[in-house]
């Protein structure tokens, strides 16, 4: 019996309502200019109020000293263990442009490269070449027909594109054909077990035609493709938490995310405002709320320490209409650290917070990494912040007698 | 390998004396008026006079967010596993009044409940007859004679009883004989292996005798059964610990649970005094010891605030006796929380304080659940604190060389 199963027991449906408010990199390292972080030097009198009323603590996405991509950081927040519930790169570039991936679907990534006369690798980015260039070669591969399935061909940024298959029975069991270094000539797709046999045929009659499409467009006269995957079939919110989740992020990434875990996307505009918008304007319709910042890994990606402690401020000023809306639960967490300093997500713990009328207040009074280390939930894996939000919405029954 | 395993190798005898003071529903929530939980509230100055010489920390008996059922917190606290140690559902309310189950046993709980002429349930409870009833009916019951099984059949409360099955070979492999809704016939019970055929014709056997014997017993004029279970058969204290442990409980349930895990069940009277007399009395003769306090759990389940905090402080007045005794180790925790404001148990972590010669002291200056938060043993599983009780008192070895 996995802990899913275990859930799945105790989880009853009610009229309760929780926010998950993933403030995406919230998580940051001191500057040396001031010793604080970015949530340390913004100011963020409501996030403190909140903090005052919640239990408190740090939570490790993954697991200590493993820094989380964007996707097992979220399976991790959405109760999901993120060594076991894996998504494929391929899908994952699929999801991140914001592409409808249906069930049986097959996504490779791919790159425009460089082969010489011969069909050696020279350069597996292609000078990496715009992406309006790239936009329009996989039109030009767009065109391909292939015999036994239907192909899509969409650009992702520079050389980077993403190839799916769809078709009847098809399997993402492959080999890549990216040869990995220069010098060598693209593989031959292979198939690892019998049932993807047709895939691989399929995929190298794509690779043989885009060669031929590509001939004349140099440097990107080539392609290859690694990371075949099929959109992942998850236990679904509803099945495992007896929830109606909504997902309300700007991000094609995240909104794909939401989706294979069965939350229905909500339509919402870019800015963090319209977010909050949207959470306002469906609140009566749904009983759990992922709601997905993006900014604040923007800036923390960027270096720029400044931009990303006033997001955090914006966020804060934003957090009363939030909090009007009086949720039975309200957690404010992130997928994973992304400190300007260094410019890349991070391994550090994210600060969560959980405010409930249930909950057993700590004595944290202040919401950042430091203060929220002394919290109640001390540290602890962030799988564990699904149960306990639906233990604190009295969605959960008793186990035993 | 499990972790009994572990332990097993490690742990050895000695003339160190642990005792473990379980005050049942002891962490609480604040109450509005004061924004302090029952713990906080009560004056106990002999638990934080120990914290402050203790390690302080929050446990999860069952996990994160899970409320736990007094058996499987008990068994948390012993240090059995509480999803892989299971007690079915008639073993328990069996234990619940102190039935002297023995192994190979198979007990049931029963309904009294209302048919119709045609056989149909109209009521599963029999419009919840008295307890008083319910004694009568069970004696007449008790006089039924099966072929191949002696029969007892005991009262619980209003409409509940227990029927148990003793003979050779039985099995507790059988499903339920209770519809579970009004307007159906009760079931046939039903063997779920071919060692459980025999069973199911002595229960079966038993339902239609009672059905007989209830015939003019309006509105108890039939019974329902469900949640067969045998005596579990868990390794024991003094196998896995080596320790001679002794109970000492006035609740039936709780005297069980102690016998479960091969505790020897000692007698004594109901008040909180009493218990620590027996303590005092036998504490010469065993090097371990579960005093278990009831009376904290049940004013929380009766929402009554005042009272579970000033249980706690009776407890206090008393633990300068048990300090007398100078017990090498001294752990006082909680098979979960029951917090007056929600009246019932809860998932919230329990206050617990380890204190010993051999202890690291932390920071902790009183015994509370928001003290303990910032414990050294900071959250943990309720599980832990069995090896780290031996450890303290100098009854494991060390792992590896």
């Amino acid at each position: 019996m996995n802990e899913h199963d275990q859930i799945k027991e105790l989880a009853k449906s009610s009229s309760s309502r929780i926010v998950l408010l993933a403030i995406d990199g919230l998580g940051g390292l001191p500057r040396p200019e001031t010793g604080k972080t970015e949530l340390e030097e913004a100011r963020t009198p409501n996030l403190d109020l909140i903090a005052a009323n919640s239990i408190c603590g740090l939570a490790d996405p993954i697991a200590p000293g493993i820094t989380p991509g964007s996707a097992p950081g979220h399976l991790a927040l959405f109760g999901y263990d993120p060594f076991r519930f894996t998504i494929g790169r391929g899908v994952l570039e699929a999801l991140g442009i914001g592409f409808a991936l249906r069930e049986g679907d097959v996504a490779a990534r791919g790159n425009f490269c460089t082969v010489d006369e011969t069909g050696l690798v020279l350069d597996r980015r292609a000078g990496r070449i715009s992406t309006e260039t790239c936009s329009q070669l996989c039109q030009l591969l767009g065109a391909i027909r292939l015999n036994g399935a239907k192909l899509f061909v969409a650009p992702v940024k520079e050389h980077r594109f993403v190839a799916v298959f769809r078709g009847q029975r098809l399997s993402s069991q492959l080999t890549d054909s990216d040869p990995q270094q220069v010098g060598l000539p693209p593989k031959p797709i292979i198939p690892l077990s019998a049932q993807a046999k047709k895939t691989a045929s399929l995929a190298n009659e794509f690779v043989a035609k885009a060669k031929e499409a590509l001939v004349h467009s140099e440097p990107a006269n080539m392609v290859l493709l690694r990371g075949f995957s099929e959109h992942p079939r998850f236990p679904l919110f509803s099945e495992i938490y007896k929830l109606k989740p909504a997902a309300i992020a700007a991000y094609p990434m995240y909104r794909g995310l939401a989706q294979v875990v069965g939350m229905e996307v909500l339509e919402t505009g870019d800015a963090i405002e319209d977010e909050f918008d949207t959470l306002i304007k469906h609140y009566a319709e749904y009983d759990f709320f992922y709601v997905h910042i993006k900014q604040t890994d923007s800036a923390g990606e960027d270096g720029d320490f400044e931009r990303k402690a006033r997001i955090i401020e914006q966020v804060d000023a934003l957090l009363s209409r939030l909090f009007a809306l009086e949720p039975d639960v309200l957690i404010i967490a992130s997928d994973h650290s992304t400190p300007a300093v260094l410019k890349s997500h991070s391994w550090h713990p994210v600060p969560v917070l959980l405010y409930s009328k249930w909950c057993r207040p700590d004595a944290v009074h202040e919401f950042s990494e430091r203060a929220c280390a002394a919290g109640a939930l001390g540290r602890f894996p962030a799988t564990q912040i699904m149960p306990l939000a639906l233990a604190h919405a009295l969605k959960l029954g008793k186990f035993g007698a």
